[in-house]
């Protein structure tokens, strides 16, 4: 499938894992969680537990680490079958701030992209998550000044998309988005009838894989980020 | 201080404990989280204990339930001098997701004042707390017919209802906000040359309140929201 480049008027990014690192800092802290609970539990394990109870609390806590600490909370009493020491749950309650005040780490290229797409399209961010968090991340990347416009959407489906669209006013085949998740940054826009491109981040979170079959649609991907230019590169 | 009604073309409504009931929730779960922990300290040591705690981390978790929730389990640990049980914090995860839970319950009059409003001006909701709490709160409360744009603030300072009023291309002096909070939704929109009506709610968050000395500006204030319609009636 190829990208309609000239019907393209505004960009979407995603964030996480597109515009700058973050699934790597809950792979570290799942590792650090999985440390702090060997006493009770094989690593592997663990991870399992912790991951079916973040499925399960996503319904109250939506996306982002306040609620992931909460899960990792609640998983460590589970798993040591209410032993688990208040000097653990204090070094959870850490790990979370520690994840919160975690500097910003580009991703390669990114901002050499934004500034050249900045001058032939409207670029908007799209992400996901805790509104603070992101805006926190926004203001430390200094990628700010490259988007027109920054929305905190609680989840990424079809309806979000569809809403939001409406809202910009803007067209759906006037519209790409670009991000490295096929299930929340692909998938729903080629559904609704936009433009998408994947670019895989090497870490993802297990619920946002889809399988194969699921991702049947035609969709662009790229190895990295610098690979969209050539894609949408202007003929002036 | 009159509201100069004739210029106003765009009314925003604070959303908790001006349109529906919040913070009576947090007051109560503050009472359950005290008889938790009655064994180690007096309500009124554990309130106080709870409310710096949550200050404290306020720069970490911002508004809303799941930082309030983490902020309860962190000064039961502190409180208990790291003795509180593993079945009292599960007690505490517990609470947290009864809030989120919650059956939105609206304020006296709230739909009658809307329903005036829409024909004359644009009604905007913002709030702020946690991105997916509000959004499950306005879709219960039935109220998303009324409002042109809904936008939930990571906080309501100066800055956030500049940008924001820029980015929605709302002149200030023809924008009028109504909220419970005179830190929150009154003083900071009177001091961007905005107007405000005040509406207080019976409960005030600590962290909210305002001296006399500070609320030394001009603005209008309303014992319930049915009290701003004649302020705000159109002469056709």
């Amino acid at each position: 499938m190829e990208i309609k480049q000239d019907k393209i008027k505004v960009i979407g990014f995603d964030a996480d894992d597109t515009l700058w690192v973050n699934e790597t800092y809950f792979r570290e802290t799942e590792h650090e969680f999985a440390k702090l609970l060997s006493g009770y539990e094989t690593e592997n394990k663990i991870d399992q537990e912790l991951f079916m109870m973040e499925i399960k609390n996503l319904e109250f806590y939506g996306y982002g680490i306040k609620g992931f600490v909460l899960s990792m909370i609640e998983s460590a009493i589970d798993l040591s079958n209410g032993k688990v020491s208040n000097a653990t749950i204090s070094k959870i309650l850490n790990l979370g701030k520690e994840m919160l005040a975690k500097p910003v780490e580009l991703i390669d290229d990114v901002e050499l992209v934004l500034s050249s797409l900045v001058d032939d399209y409207r670029l908007i961010l799209l992400t996901k998550g805790d509104l603070l968090d992101q805006e926190r991340k926004m203001e430390k990347s200094g990628l700010s000044k490259y988007f027109h416009h920054i929305e905190v959407l609680s989840d990424k489906k079809e309806e979000n998309y569809k809403n939001l669209l409406e809202h910009l006013e803007i067209e759906v085949d006037e519209f790409l988005m670009v991000g490295n998740s096929l299930k929340s940054d692909v998938l729903p826009l080629i559904n609704i009838g936009a433009q998408a491109i994947h670019i895989p981040f090497h870490t993802t979170w297990v619920h946002e894989e889809v399988s194969n079959q699921q991702a049947g649609g035609s969709y662009c991907s790229a190895e990295g980020i610098k690979e969209i230019l050539p894609l949408l590169k202007k003929v002036n």
